[in-house]
């Protein structure tokens, strides 16, 4: 954590305890759906529950004993089984009876990545909230539109940051129509041994599972279907994206040779070690940091996705952990940061217009192409008006049906 | 495409005639859509739209003058200038005006996309009804389900097929929720010049656009915001990605040890330079190339996605147009391929029952762990019938939302 | 690290304490430089050196003030030299004067760096020793050749494993190549606060530092030529792509249908959650699912590289970090994993023998292509012999070159 | 190539028809090989290396048969075959014979590699050359060092370009120190065919092809091995890092506001579809895209390396040609752009002068932090001469060890 600045805005999200405590959240449903089968007796059921209680088990312990089975509900199980064995031996042998390892860690990982895009969505909103009151603050300001590098015509800063709402208000989007399926398929993805235990009740578990956990119930196990893990990274890294492009731009446009935008000061942000001067746009520069980094892990989801063989991957499955979890804790600090940035961003009004000025006649160069006359900055806007006033209406309806 | 295998599957969709032949398409309808707006006149338009043949542009050397602008669009425009103004150079100095290079380009590689995406999705539609009618045929052929490449518990062909068949069926509809917006937004992102031309109507030249390509209206311009491009490549990585591991599937139980399964044999097909009792399962292997292809490639999009800097980018937009072209050349081509394989899989019953007996007892230990009485193999495939008729199920509802 | 699998083999490397200490170091070294040049007093270098002691600091708390500065180095140096205050208040001052956070950070990294290559280098010295046995011991041992998934031509397993030891030869000295150098470059790179405090001795320290912690010394720094970061990324990728190409072939060859490998077998190991006939071969899957992770991780690099904008860059020197840390993470991990499976690699004779059989005639159609009477597959092994006796030289020699 | 800009500047190393005459070279040189070793007679060798010209073949319809194979090499040696057999049918019989598809395109990619990567090199070094003139040149010319985006300390333009050189003369080092082996392996990698067509003699083959081609011997065959791949992909991408990192500093320099550099002006270019005033840097552009592509295509190339299953690889390999093109295509044409900038690059002294004094007093605050006497920022430069001197040594000594 010390280099994943900002990892306190999510870090209890992803971190080993979080990892333990959403398995051990899975046993303990699974342990409910074992007694709603009849499996396991309601009073069983619920010690069973009882006894899954992160609090309980000694994180770094466990995670010296991961490798021998390659994940680490093998020796979750056995703790769970010896901590039930106390009160009832007979429980104990039932403990995660049904499932198999990857049923418990796919859907352990899917409890983390709810709450984890919830948290980026949110953090996205704020974002979104914050940039759609600047489109229509700043609807007039006339600024510098930049091409490749270069000054290209005049455009208000609040068509700017209209274009960067379209983009937040995508990956909000993108990230609210996910779903979170558990997973539930037993050894190979039959359920066999669930209907050997509860006969011709297997087929309810899935629903059931979802049901304690709040989750969504899948048409059938996706252990070598990945698509619900690569949605949700892909969403992520949509969002770094859109996140990214506006961070890029407030790092850029507050270079003070351009001066347009700064950060909101804090006490000791952006210092350096050595420079006292320096006011730093730290965290647009970590914001863009993380959104360098998801492609990468977003694509190697993928490549798992590729290579998932037979009825439960020979490596494939293992390979998604780190880069789900990197995508999942990044995420929602660079939504944090953002929206820390964009709810207190500067806007140097002087700055733009003395932009505007400088990049004059070059600026309306394409006008006097067409009609050769004297020209006026804010009279060469066009539609830009208008599409804020659309962006602002798509984003109340982004608005709108996140309510319903 | 020496060393792309099967291109003519694809190639005539984003080789540099197709690309050039949308850019036409694009300049024509836009000479239209200032017809429609009366900045040009009908018959101006009609002329600018008949010049946009692209029979009547070479294309090796417009491709060797596209570094200076950075992009095709400058000596194209200027090439269908010149054409034009042979009958009317009024109209010829109209022609494009309104728009910038990336309207341009962005717009035609939309069309590309449209048509490359919507046969990815027939291949795979293909594929699906293939997997179908398997996942129904084979629902008790019973096989081995493997795990870490380990004989684990008995499972059905069936049932395999329709776990491919919930992969692909999810891809599916990952392509056919893409949209594929015009992109008209003038040098930055304003409309300004066409404001100028037609004052109070350039909010009016997206809908019109879009219309006359058939593509659809975005909010506003999205030159900056990648979302529709980064969703295309996602979307296209998803398809490879399930492709990839049926095709996975597909080599592993070809091989002669395992014998399950034999890709249809064609004449030539799966030879060898040096070997004549080769059978390569060379489609499925071509197949896989492009699975484990597509994860960088989409990667690279949203790499460019977030570093989309300013009103137009500078270097970020560039960088999307190999590896989207590759997609959108790989995408269709595994899907064709996969198609062929799985219209005519050969399924060797016999084969999938003696690995099952060979794999015994192990096959039933886990059944054994909770009844250690004897146990058939057709007695412990669990929910795996139900599964596959809710696979089934899902796939007709896939077929009837597509229909609609 | 629940996560990942054998983090136990190589977490204390690249753990917060270990960044915590590597950091540390520096500013310890950077004090006795500091002392080298005159501008502490040796008593003052030994005292700030003294209270870089990692114990003395907590490191959660210190995480959580990271993302102010956007880096760990600036709440480190303010603890230092509250530290040091106690005692020396004008040493206190001088803790860290010169350097820039990135000189720290990039340093930490490069004595983290030093260590996890070596560590890797020395395990895959391991596996190549052991395959070099395999090698030589199973030099005649033949088995069947096998392309595209298909029975090829007879070969050997010795010639098979040379194969596998010229590629893990290529990564060690891929890895022995490598340099760590110091990064020393203050604010901007040019060590002006250094010669200010120590006129005419500032191009010194990087030679001073660089001594003290047995890094090497650059040309000048490299805060924006990051290719002592690729470089390193890439040696570790191209290791674990050794190292995932053997381990493929094991889960694959472990396969009972195939049945010519195992893994070494260990009490618990490869076993599962829910079936009691599993021995799965676990560590080869793990060093997979690495070999699978590092491309990504290693073009996250690169890309961070080509974005190294001004004289620091402004998000993608923070885009490192995490990727960087994970492949120093995970490469020695897997070159532990693959080690502990090669040295125990149980080879099945018998089953190389029953499949080359069953492969007949089809294994020597190519022989009978040119030469139509009967052949026996030992006389078909061509130079196979001669390519294990280069392979095996090339590897002593390997050594030789390590050894001086 | 319409949209590869500036694809004139390498086209001809790795189009289609680059690939044809690459791989008729491989089989040309085989077949003197087989001459030499006595199996072809030496009039018959001749013969088929005639016929082995690219000319006698048509590429396009080439590419319409390479699927059935997966490669294009089995059509190719049909095509060869039949050419030959109208002179001499038995010499037609043992074209190729010996070798497999895979020797074939490894060794034509090698070939077309190490011409690609010369090229490479070649402007990497004129490249190098520009910017160690400037180094020299501008040694003395103050400006802004800049950190985060925001002014840090005053540097020199000298600095800034010995710090381009040193990360253009890394990665000079890197592709200088690659090695191109043929591909010589036969079927299994055992030679076994062509042991029996030259009993004994199969083992001097591989140097036999080398010397025919001027490539290297390799140990032994490599079809699983890819390290001779991904080292040249990493090298590469080690060069558009560099130049991405040179081209971003430019483009971001040549923004008005900043205005310190500008691209040389040519007749035409930089120009824009729509705006007049518009000199776009365009070429630091597409370099900067070059440099955002490869470090995922570099991926691409670890992750097949990492995959290469059996004795030759099903799907790992076929899907290492299109990213390895794409690197060996950008590469060069990057290579080519930026040394045009680089040799004629304009540097506005008076603007970086500008910005320092605006940049006053934060850009000495470091200083005045431990003086806080008056200070000329041209006495706070630190060892910024020595850096150069060194920088411009160790270029010379790059100089001196490629001219050996």
């Amino acid at each position: 954590m010390l280099l994943t600045p900002g990892s306190g805005r999510a870090r209890h999200l992803t971190d080993d305890a979080a990892i333990l405590s959403a398995m051990l959240s899975v046993e303990a449903a699974w342990a409910m759906v074992l007694g709603d089968l009849g499996v396991l007796g309601v009073d069983q059921a619920h010690l069973v529950a009882d006894r899954c209680d992160p609090g309980e088990y000694d994180v770094s312990q466990l995670a010296d004993s991961v490798e021998s089975g390659g994940n680490p509900v093998i020796p979750l199980v056995a703790r769970v089984r010896t901590a039930v064995a106390e009160s009832d031996p007979a429980a104990a042998a039932l403990v995660h009876k049904g499932l198999t390892s990857q049923d418990v860690v796919d859907t352990a990982l899917m409890l983390i990545a709810r709450d984890s895009t919830a948290l980026l969505c949110d953090r996205l909103l704020s974002c979104a909230d914050a940039v759609a009151d600047l489109a229509g603050r700043e609807r007039d300001t006339v600024m510098t539109a930049r091409t490749l590098g270069q000054p290209a015509v005049p455009t208000t800063f609040g068509a700017k940051a209209a274009g960067w709402l379209r983009a937040l208000d995508a990956a909000i989007r993108g990230l609210s129509a996910l779903r979170y399926p558990v997973q539930c398929g037993g050894a190979g993805g039959t359920l066999s041994l669930l209907e050997t235990l509860a006969p011709g009740r297997a087929i309810d578990a899935p629903a059931l599972l979802a049901h304690r956990l709040q989750l969504t119930e899948p048409v059938a196990p996706w252990h070598t279907d990945r698509s619900p893990v690569t949605a949700i990274g892909d969403a992520i890294a949509r969002s770094t994206d859109a996140l990214g492009k506006v961070a890029g731009d407030i790092v850029q446009l507050s270079r003070p040779e351009i001066g347009e935008l700064s950060e909101p000061v804090a006490e000791g942000r952006g210092g350096s070690s050595t420079m006292p001067q320096k006011h730093n746009p730290v965290l647009s520069v970590l914001v863009r940091s993380a959104a360098m980094q998801a492609p990468a892990l977003a694509a190697s989801l993928h490549t798992s996705a590729a290579l998932a063989s037979d009825e439960r991957p020979d490596g494939a499955w293992h390979a998604e952990w780190s880069p789900f979890l990197q995508l999942l804790t990044i995420g929602p600090i660079a939504g944090g940061q953002a929206a820390e940035v964009l709810e207190g961003l500067q806007v140097h009004r002087e700055a733009m217009q003395a932009n505007v000025i400088a990049a004059l006649p070059g600026l309306v160069a394409e006008r006097r192409s067409v009609d050769p006359g004297p020209v006026d900055v804010s009279d060469y806007l066009g539609a830009a008006p208008s599409f804020i006033d659309r962006s602002l209406a798509a984003h109340a309806d982004v608005r709108k049906d996140l309510a319903s």
